[in-house]
């Protein structure tokens, strides 16, 4: 018997600034989403695997996976239910281990969850919350932040690339032109160069429009196995591959400060395992919670060579381009809650690949490569999703 | 090819208060003492699964899966990571998902990690940040806490079933006793009845002596495909079931106040599973975060009609009794680093089964039942392993 694993639902909440949901309300509403369009009922379900970042030091509360399990009625049933975390790559590290028990053959069917509820950190906190996803002892300690590293990693790409800061500012214009067709994302607006050009500086030569917001939001998929999805007659995208790599926590021990080792060694396993090439991908949802780590994972992902992003920021990305990037609208305009956004990826993939896309619809999808990130880059998580 | 998992080596820092020694440098700690027991190389090395409950709080540090793997040196290749939460349940959560990683045939070897340094939490901390275990809306938030919330469930208990606290303190004593032995445990001193009933009191009917201690440590397994074992010869314990039940967070929604359902259904699936009877149990290793749990859980893993545990605390758990409980020392006597204790319960029955335990060991031993236990019983986690 093979052993394949499908997505046969998926759901997400708005992300944005929810502030009258709360954390166990989100991720509810996503798993809730999920079940419904995929057909199931709470007795098909066999485990819950929650991806999240921060909730213990957002909303001190711990073991989000037995949160849902509980708010969500499940417990009744003793059904098992766990936490998977890899910071803000904590969304697809659920939904690969997910992946692995069906494969193990452990479960049928699995709800996978993302979930975060950024907004209820008290505003001074979160440089010191947020900063730990860095390395703590030898990045944050000494004041560093998500995005002042991300200025460091920028300053020395445009410096030895010879880079300008448009095609950093090119990324998140492409990213809200999607946007501002997908109901669930949390800008809609329109962005122009200019705009994001003259916004407010946040770590030079990062300005507000380079930064991924802080978002609430949750989404969930349901994975089936091949011989559930047969025997109930369901429809679905198939998960070619899942593959992890990790590279030093803090930037200073890496061998490249502006390449995504990480990356590269997941997405060469990914191709491997799929047995598809990079051209016949569709489109890619990547992780530009900083639009200088746009650029780079389209090279390290290995769609451009090193310093050459550039060229591709302008018309290779954009929705009718030759390579569509994030037609969510990505981190920066779809919105960034950490632990929901690799699970965001697939809900995405998966209408795309089954053409409910609606008004964001890519002709004749058939592959996409996902890209969740934790922190700077030290760990990357690769899912290739097919028809 | 049969799927089969084992455990080819174990390690463990010492419990306790390590004011000298990081979270990185415990976890490492542990992990090099399991390899070198394993006598692999870190190229064998396929993935690190690392449970940890606190560090984000705790530490401000959160993706543990990839510190460790940055500390350990293993990050220069790639090597994937994880980290598994499922608060106090977070070591045998870790487990499980390597567990089932192998099982699914994505790796032969795996690194199982746990770790948790208590005693980084400043003094006034301690309540606000452990209660992050319980539903914090339903219970943290009103001033609950583990301890409060543990004392409630004794008091109903003992009321309901004509039990009187010495019946608790002696599973305290027990585990001091057993301690005595260990070389790793942080209470080596042996404690009378008297002692304990005499001591401290901290949520009435609890004493000090009825509460683990806030303990630094780390634990760590090398788990290995049955096709790894066999091509290098090495020797190991295979573990023969591993099952997950959740519960309701809030104590306030379960069915009874003192059942608990969650150890119950797993028990019954790891049996199962496993295909031996609780008769063939040569010892357990149990989550006694406070006494009273110790016997709950000989009623609710299947080994005393509920209420009636009380008659089995003074002899038949003893070391050399008809059913040998925590011969490590368990959480009040070898201490309680929340996301270590799971990890170093497989570590007491690795070095039992393998007859390697010392002083300390059981005679003829064959197999070992750990159950690791998030909270007040929200999570339950057993395994069943066996030579």
């Amino acid at each position: 018997m093979s052993n394949e694993v499908y997505i046969i639902g998926a759901g997400e909440t708005k992300f944005g600034e929810l502030w009258d949901k709360s954390l166990r309300t989100l991720a509810v509403e996503a798993g809730l989403k999920a079940i419904e369009d995929a057909g199931i009922y709470s007795k098909d379900i066999d485990a819950i695997y929650g991806g999240n970042s921060l909730a213990g030091l957002i909303n001190k509360q711990e073991n989000i996976g037995a949160l849902i399990a509980d708010f969500s009625g499940m417990a009744e049933d003793g059904i098992p239910a766990v936490r998977v975390e890899s910071s803000t790559a904590s969304g697809a590290a659920a939904l690969r281990e997910a992946y692995l028990s069906i494969k193990s053959g452990e479960y049928d069917v699995v709800v996978v969850g993302g979930v975060e509820k950024m907004t209820d950190i008290h505003g001074s906190d979160i440089l010191e919350k947020s900063s730990s996803i860095l390395d703590r002892e030898w990045e944050a300690f000494f004041g560093a932040t998500p995005a002042a590293m991300a200025a460091l990693i920028a300053r020395k790409y445009m410096n030895d690339f010879n880079v300008e800061k448009e095609a950093l500012a090119q990324f998140s214009v492409n990213d809200h032109q999607n946007a501002s067709k997908n109901p669930d994302a949390q800008f809609k607006n329109k962005l122009t160069l200019a705009q994001a050009m003259n916004s407010t500086p946040v770590a030079d030569p990062l300005n507000m429009m380079d930064c991924s917001p802080l978002s609430d939001g949750a989404a969930a998929l349901i994975l089936a196995s091949e011989s559930f999805m047969k025997k109930n007659k369901k429809e679905g995208v198939r998960i070619l591959s899942s593959a992890v790599a990790e590279d030093y926590l803090s930037v200073s021990s890496r061998r490249s400060i502006y390449t995504l080792t990480s990356a590269k060694q997941a997405a060469e396993k990914a191709f491997s395992r799929a047995g598809i090439k990079r051209d016949d991908i569709s489109f890619m949802e990547v992780h530009d919670s900083f639009s200088i780590y746009g650029l780079l994972e389209l090279e390290d992902l290995g769609f451009a060579d090193k310093g050459q992003a550039k060229k591709m920021v302008y018309d290779d990305i954009k929705h009718d381009g030759r390579l569509p990037v994030n037609p969510s609208g990505g981190l920066k305009a779809k919105g960034d809650p950490y632990g929901a956004v690799g699970v965001g990826q697939a809900v995405e993939a998966y209408r795309q690949l089954m053409e409910r896309a609606g008004e964001n619809q890519i002709k004749d999808a058939r592959y996409a490569l996902l890209h969740n990130m934790a922190g700077t880059g030290v760990s990357s998580i690769v899912h290739i999703i097919g028809e």
